[in-house]
């Protein structure tokens, strides 16, 4: 019987795409959280009907499907932990069409974020969504996962600019949710659905994808503290105070040493805590709102407070953060970043309660994050190899979480809950309201058979 | 049996609440559709432990239950076709808590749209959502059916405000949906799919809404223009020039004369058509928005353009836009307001179309809406009275319908598919999404008895 569905796949796609060598298999294993789950085939195929067609195939001989963009994913939303067929969804990468009277891009699911942005911007305008990984990561993945980034705030998120999307159901049939209008009410919220249901609803195979004008200006500010309760304390009050950020970014001074080792870009590292901020718009208005911002950081006892000065130096600072994780995943063999996301409010008491769990667990936990989102990263460096070390992340890990719960926040702000944090997965959601999410997936998939073993929550394991 | 579950509910909610006579039953037996459907008892309630009883006890006798806010919608949604119990949820009407520094407001499902705004004003910040019966619509209805209202261009429509939803679930449970947090990717999307679910999957008790801090300053703009492709085309251009106003809205001749009519406040009755645009923001810019706005009503040959000199002269403007419908309603026994959405570079076809629609059927069709968002309001004005004046109508609103949706529109922008346009949704809902949706309804409500009967598609009847 295997040998048959390795041949149907053949035919639909030709073999040369269809993968079956162990070394090749080997770089399909894993995702950005370094776990690793063996496909036992790997298919690269090229459009929806190819798809349609591999779907119904696996129905028949029951054989689970996983789809993959870039891997980039940090819960695990794109490994095969249940084996069977891993749908590589690079190879469909064409924008389809642009549309700047509509403000909208279709796009397949296998273009790069960042190419979205760029393919318009001769036009002025861009794709707000920017997640730390949109040099190489996929439209369809940032669906699947409701990717969010560092424009949060002001912008939201990608759900936020999903218009339509095509995509085939895990029983095959190919089919288009949302619509392409400003507002659109006909029928229920499934293209919203879509977003954040991690591959397990249906393949994304298409989108189109809401656009803004680039703003005129902006300026970006660079602020030290003496502590990340003071920083905290300013993201509070910039937001309270009426200013709206493009990007209100928080590093820790675990994040500022590790990434002046990397980068030595001359950043003070004796500072508790650094805020990176960006206010974009009007060119009168963004200084009006950049004084806001800078009167704030002194009222909070900022160590010190400056404008970048030029596009290089702004450029520079933007660079700093975004190598904030590889920055710290040099430091120890393991690098476990999480997602602890809390109303903006709580965010002090969050940073507090981390800084306790790696005192009382005497780990190294380096923090950054999108401050203005309360969305946290705490990423705990340690050596999973020692069992010791294993056990206490473990344990650090469970605790941040209970934390973030307990001061009214959720376990995933914006890398999903896949693998990586299943097990927490009842901390937070009612047990009616999980059997809900179990029957609308059955509903989508009667057979189970597309991306299984995701978001399942203990009381089922 | 019936006594036996009146009896019951009296138990649960009072016997004062328990509303059974026909005189009083029939002034719940209608929305603002004007379609009438009798229930069999009318409860009115007060938190969602009351409703969660209700619920078991209609599970156990079978019985229809249809949530009914404040009964505004265009589609019938709260109207219980099925008969059963008619849940009033005016006096879950409580502001629960208010945080400023979260921009977060907490209420319950029964509070006016308008207050939610007002109880914020004082801390310079705004609920944006604002459907045009926003000074008597509910949050709990307006989540339902995902409202929408003048400033969706830019500040977008309800669910885009819905953090979280405490939600009965059919089956009685009482759940939490979504998070208070800027970003949230736990489990499936289900707050959002409650948005626009026309009170079929659950009925909503409280729910957490965004703010936004009020833009310093805004200005208005009144245009003329000899007909509506002239203003469409403006909308067109405005909005491909980089300009996104914060409401965009377009009134032709038919509603002009109905407005001056009933309000006599001046408007040219000769002009084919009038925009009333609004930009906000920051003072600077506005003002450089307000230019380019202005500029390219000239480059699309308007009679004649103005901004208001003054704050009554502004209010008097939007006043006359939000008396639309009203003014509408006057001129002939019957009104049918359409809610036609095209993506805004089709907004031309579409009032060509709608012109040929009325010219055919020699039928009266008064036009306005949000064109900023490519959603009309086409509003027939008739006598459903009379037998070939009705048939003329259900003609010429399938032709409409029709028209939209061959321009790439949908059936519904913020109205919603309730029972008016329940027989047009096979024109957009293929058969296996229709699927999907009539099996998560099922999901969500076994028995099919909250609000049933509701966007049932023909293929169904």
């Amino acid at each position: 019987m295997e040998n048959n569905y390795i041949c149907e796949l053949e035919q639909i796609v030709n073999p040369e795409n269809v993968i079956t060598s162990f070394e090749e298999r080997l770089t399909y294993s894993y995702d950005s959280t370094r776990l690793e789950y063996m496909p036992d085939v790997v298919v690269r195929v090229k459009n929806a009907e190819q798809i349609s067609q591999i779907m119904k195939l696996a129905n028949e001989y029951k054989i689970p499907v996983t789809p993959r963009g870039a891997a980039t994913g940090l819960s695990g939303g794109c490994l095969a932990v249940e084996g069977g067929i891993l749908l590589v969804m690079v190879d469909m990468n064409r924008i389809i069409d642009i549309n700047p009277v509509d403000l909208l891009i279709t796009v397949e699911a296998g273009v790069i974020t960042e190419k979205v942005s760029k393919a318009v911007e001769h036009l002025n305008l861009f794709y707000p969504p920017d997640p730390g990984s949109m040099k190489s990561s996929t439209i369809g993945g940032n669906i699947a996962e409701n990717a969010g980034g560092l424009r949060g705030l002001k912008y939201g998120v990608t759900k936020d600019y999903v218009n339509s999307i095509e995509a085939v159901l895990p029983t095959g049939e190919i089919v288009t949710m949302g619509a392409n209008t400003v507002k659109a009410v006909t029928g229920y919220n499934l293209a919203d659905l879509m977003c954040g249901s991690e591959g397990t609803l249906s393949i994304i195979t298409r989108a189109t994808l809401g656009l803004l004008p680039i703003p005129p200006d902006r300026v970006s500010i660079l602020a030290f503290f003496k502590d990340m309760t003071d920083a905290a304390k300013t993201v509070r009050d910039i937001v309270a105070g009426g200013v709206i950020t493009a990007t209100l970014e928080i590093v820790d001074n675990v994040t500022i040493n590790a990434i002046e080792d990397f980068l030595k870009i001359g950043l003070d590292r004796t500072v508790g805590a650094m805020l990176l901020i960006e206010v974009d718009g009007q060119k009168g208005a963004i200084e009006a709102e950049a004084d806001i911002v800078i009167r704030t950081c002194k009222s909070n006892s900022v160590l010190s407070v400056r404008q970048a000065k030029s596009v290089q130096e702004r450029d520079k600072l933007w660079e700093a953060r975004r190598a904030a994780l590889s920055s710290l995943s040099r430091i120890r063999p393991s690098t476990i970043l999480e997602d602890a996301t809390v109303p903006r409010s709580r965010m002090v008491e969050l940073v507090n309660a981390i800084n306790e769990i790696a005192k009382k667990y005497q780990m190294m936990i380096g923090t950054f994050g999108h401050a203005g989102d309360g969305n946290l990263h705490p990423t705990i460096l340690t050596d999973l190899r020692i069992a010791e070390e294993a056990k206490k992340t473990e344990k650090a890990i469970e605790e941040i979480f209970k934390a973030t719960i307990a001061l009214g926040g959720t376990l995933s702000g914006e890398h999903g809950i896949g693998i990586t944090k299943a097990q927490y997965l009842k901390l937070e959601i009612s047990k009616p309201v999980y059997n809900l999410m179990k029957n609308i997936k059955s509903v989508f998939d009667p057979n189970n058979i597309l991306n299984p073993g995701k978001m399942k929550c203990t009381w089922d394991i």
